[in-house]
């Protein structure tokens, strides 16, 4: 076993304290981790039950009952216990912690003798444990739960549910493995991967990293896993009871190939992105250059060819999944909350392996627009799907479009993202820094975002007051505070939304010959306490136009400011938005105040308009040019769009 | 029974002989109608077995075994039939004859002793007729076998087809009817009420248009036949054992209202068209003034808010279906060629119950667009969906896509389309001409297709000849031929694409102050023999843009030239084609000669690329706005798309 170069901080050491997102961490704290608290237990009124909590009443045998909800039931209540988990490393807060500990002495006391823990084949098929991995999940939700375990043992030191998931994991490697009578399988859904590095990390055990890799390593080897279970299982799925024909395409679990062979990304795109996690952790603590190197092919041609300007990353809604390079269609996309969270796992893996900015900026990219707008204002309703295009009658009256909802929906059926973004926004904390060198002797800012870190750097300790101005203006500072003077660099994120324009000072002076390294400024010098940096990045206004392979987006254009993509909503734009365009040489500016949308920039410029004042109601084809006028466009963030009623949407407009 | 103010010409008196279209029904008759014979025998290699003969063996007791292929399966032989027929009416074929009665024996052989004929029941689920009207298609092949028997009776006078067919639809009006013991049902695919019409006009039998009739007047009304039935079935379906807790929209089988009571086009495009034309044909032999009306407004709602540039129909695979008005996307959308040709039958009922060209102008741009484009110029290979814009790889890869294919396909399992085109271009020679009034006393001309019509017009006979050079240029001559002189007018369609700009001159001299209502121009004088008109029809070289509300064409054009829509193909423009544009301010230029396209016009024009000559193969997005360079545009006639080699294609480009 190796150690990453790079270590994130712990999130206590981490305390975020900023205008912009607190609103987002404190709704998250104050209002989704109780919501989701009343959901799991069925008590949201007209909400579709969850069943969560009672389906490991069933398998503790304190409630009689039949099992409800899908397969992955349990992964909800595992979400959850990891964001509270997170929530009270930053906000200890005892009735939580009491809540939460009821709910883990009720999660073990459904886990069976052997250290099985999973309520869908403990109360539903008892006896098919194991046996269509392809389909069920048991290992994502031993995943999820294992993350839980870690995360509350981390904010609490309590270790009962982590010692519990050590005996579930230590009874996956005992069932799955290359020994005799050992199944050589592994989850349809990645998940599990990640969550043992994690329970390595937190224990110091090497048989969790081991189990990892295992499930790393087999995965898409000949003879093929996945197609012996498929004849076991006589063809049927967990889904349908008709047998197919034909076997399914194991490149929708990301198993058409030994992983180390992978090098585009396909299927599934959560799976995918879930997997990339894990393989880049295996990575860093193994020292397989193998894996490291799939990891940056992956990660090039899914960033590079197949995301969304947004950080949204699936095609199409059928399997939630990849398409191919440059198919990027605005109207009819996935880009699931989900994944672009996933994304975001990633890209925080990849930056443990090697300081680039170029992962720190798709992380960004991912998390203020994608992640953002995947939650309302009011933390109750969610975006799955997240358009670059939305016309609520489509939405409606076109099947091909149904899967793209015009307003956030309440709780879903399958609860998958609301969870998600909940167990991400609690732990945001950790996506902020890293430090590098076994005493830590260079402090990495990925993100920026107000608030405090405390640190070990240079040998003594260091606390890191962050002030930032993100998203809406580029001014950020940083002032030490040490007992003793300290020598470490500090490394700070050239964004490339600045167009490499920034400024930084120490001190009220210029910081004079700045070492810039793949996307990083290092200040490196005798740090004393009280010393300030004044980062100053530029945020200009950016039209953005797409590879020219990209068809969905030949001839329009698309807006950024700083991290925030921007879009033309309806509220403030004359329907129908494809009737608008923006000049090339429209100048730009920007506003706030923008009623309902606090204090957002919005951008302004005089565009143009498709003038239908003459078109006749029954001609639908003319011959006749349509004349245009100007009109003045309003473009929002696009992490708050929808925030405002129903109606049209563009991320892309006519240039 | 009141009677029809037009009436066609029967085929017999309809010789076509067109350098355009020759090709096309010569294709039909020597290659298409024969390698049909043989796809209904199962005997095409390496294509999926058709059943349709064997099925009848089987159902007459002439061969043991299995049914197969659809529901549907019997109506393959009835349209080929009902072509075959067609085909005899203009050439006498001896040995083609002789087939067409052996199979004709073959279909009596399996009707059963009530007049009950449907193969599918008889073999594999006998006692179960009529127990699932909405999804099983009974009257729907009965429909498509009464076309043929009347087909083959009007082209060789024998009845045997006909007759038989007549006992199926009596023993349909015995089983269905308001009667005690009655079924007040209707079938879930439209189809018989147009046959029953036809055979009702071949007979004289008035209980053949009252059964047509009640079907019609049954359909959407409360309460609810397939509600009931549904109910009956306990919510399963032919395509699925699996029972449903929701009852189907009745929207898809347009049975969601009374149809008088419809106003606004959806469901499933065939059905939909084929009910409207069937409704048009009451409403012509009775004089029903609220089904004239019902068909103005689905007509109106559906040319002008739910119809392609090319006359395709149908915005979405799911369902094949439309979906709501301007709802018009491009590289998904259906525009099955069955639907367009069913818009074609729509559009000739409606020109006999009023002569207003735009009926012809939309049955001239199905015809000459959707439906040509449906089938390969080797007569083999066809289309069901005719898209507006094709990415071959999107049609690989994108699952939303893979109805679009980039090629035309041999013969699918279900072939519907292949037979449909076949029956209506061997009918090619009905839909040119309509005679007005008791003695025929205006001859109309509704398309521009070479070739000599005999009718009794002014009290006497009349052979007209017609000779056009569409659709490569805007040339008509007429010359009649008759043994007396006759008075009579001669109204000539104006179609819209001569945007007004047009002369007509009789025996060289102007024509003088002629007559033109709802765009006909009506010559009306003594006619001598050899007189002769020439008709000069302006073909501008058009732009194209669609209503502002159509969100998938805004910026865009498309190009037209007489009836021919165009469209750019990756064989003559450089890929992608989203990267291309057509300026305002281009010249377009006509020219011919491309290889690979005979004869046809094909437009040219200076139009702009986007230059991707600096883009670095991994930069995703950029703020470097995208260079441009001027391009020489081809475009090429939509309906020859696709026959040199697969690649993209696109109708709407940028401007």
């Amino acid at each position: 076993m190796t150690q990453p170069t790079h270590r994130p901080l712990p999130l206590q050491q981490v305390q975020l304290q900023d205008s912009f997102w607190s609103d987002y961490t404190e709704l998250v704290r104050t209002t989704v981790i109780p919501y989701q608290w009343e959901a799991l237990n069925d008590r949201v009124p007209g909400a579709e039950p969850s069943h969560a909590i009672r389906n490991f009443r069933i398998a503790a045998g304190l409630e009689a009952g039949a099992y409800g909800g899908l397969v992955f039931q349990d992964s909800d209540l595992a979400k959850w216990l990891e964001s509270v988990g997170y929530s009270l490393s930053t906000h200890p807060d005892p009735e939580l912690e009491r809540i939460a500990d009821e709910a883990i002495d009720l999660i073990v006391a459904a886990q069976q003798d052997d250290g099985y823990l999973n309520t869908y084949y403990t109360v539903k098929e008892p006896g098919r444990r194991w046996t269509n991995l392809y389909d069920c999940h048991e290992m994502y939700c031993a995943g999820h739960m294992i993350e839980a375990a870690v995360a509350y043992y981390r904010a609490t030191g309590k270790r009962k549910l982590m010692d519990a998931m050590g005996r579930m994991a230590d009874h996956i490697a005992e069932v799955f493995g290359t020994g005799p009578g050992q199944l050589r399988g592994y989850d349809g859904h990645q998940e599990i991967e990640l969550a043992l590095v994690k329970l390595y990390e937190a224990t110091g055990e090497a048989r969790f990293l081991r189990l990892s890799q295992f499930l790393i390593d087999e995965r898409g080897r000949e003879p093929h896993f996945y197609a012996e279970e498929w004849k076991r299982r006589g063809g049927v799925s967990h889904w349908s009871s008709v047998p197919q024909t034909q076997m399914p395409d194991w490149a929708y679990v990301q198993a058409h190939l030994p992983v180390r062979e992978q090098t585009y990304a396909v299927g599934h795109a959560v799976r995918a992105v879930y997997m990339y996690a894990g393989m880049a952790d295996l990575a860093a603590h193994t020292g397989d250059r193998a894996l490291l190197e799939a990891c940056r092919a992956l990660w090039r041609n899914m960033t590079r060819k197949q995301m969304y300007v947004t950080g949204g990353i699936g095609s199409t809604v059928h399997g939630e999944a990849f398409t191919f390079d440059y198919d990027l269609p605005n109207a009819t996309n996935y880009s699931e909350t989900c994944a672009s969270i996933g994304l975001i796992f990633f890209a925080s893996r990849m930056l443990r392996l090697e300081a680039k900015s170029d992962y720190a900026d798709v992380m960004e990219r991912a998390l203020y627009n994608t992640v953002l707008a995947g939650i309302a204002a009011d933390g109750k309703h969610y975006f799955y799907v997240n358009p670059m295009e939305v016309w609520p009658e489509a939405s409606a009256r076109n099947p091909g479009r149904r899967h793209v909802k015009a307003v956030r929906q309440a709780w879903y059926g399958c609860a998958c993202c609301p969870p998600n973004v909940a167990r991400l926004l609690a732990s945001l904390g950790e996506y902020v820094y890293s430090a590098e060198g076994a005493e830590g002797d260079t402090l990495y800012t990925h993100l920026y975002i107000s608030g405090e870190a405390r640190l070990s750097l240079g040998g003594g300790e260091v606390r890191m007051r962050q002030e930032s101005r993100l998203p809406w203006s580029g001014d950020v500072a940083f002032t030490v505070e040490t007992d003793t003077p300290q020598t470490f660099a500090l490394a700070l994120r050239i964004p490339a939304w600045t167009e490499g324009r920034y400024t930084a000072r120490v001190n009220g002076e210029a910081a004079g010959a700045v070492e810039l390294r793949e996307g990083y400024a290092y200040l490196r010098r005798v740090w004393q306490a009280g010393d300030r940096v004044e980062l100053r990045l530029a945020m200009p206004i950016q039209r953005l136009y797409a590879h020219p392979q990209v068809r969905s987006d030949a001839g329009l254009v698309a807006l950024q400011r700083g991290p925030l993509v921007y879009c033309l909503e309806e509220a403030d734009n004359p329907a129908p938005l494809a009737g608008l365009s923006l000049p090339a040489e429209a100048e730009i500016t920007t506003r706030t105040g923008l009623p309902g949308l606090g204090e957002a920039v919005v951008l302004e410029a005089a565009g143009l308009a498709d003038d239908a004042a003459d078109w006749q109601e029954d001609e639908l084809y003319r011959t006749a040019p349509m004349p245009r006028k100007t009109q003045r466009l309003t473009a929002v963030p696009y992490a708050l769009w929808g925030n405002r009623g129903g109606g049209e949407m563009r991320v892309w407009m006519r240039s």
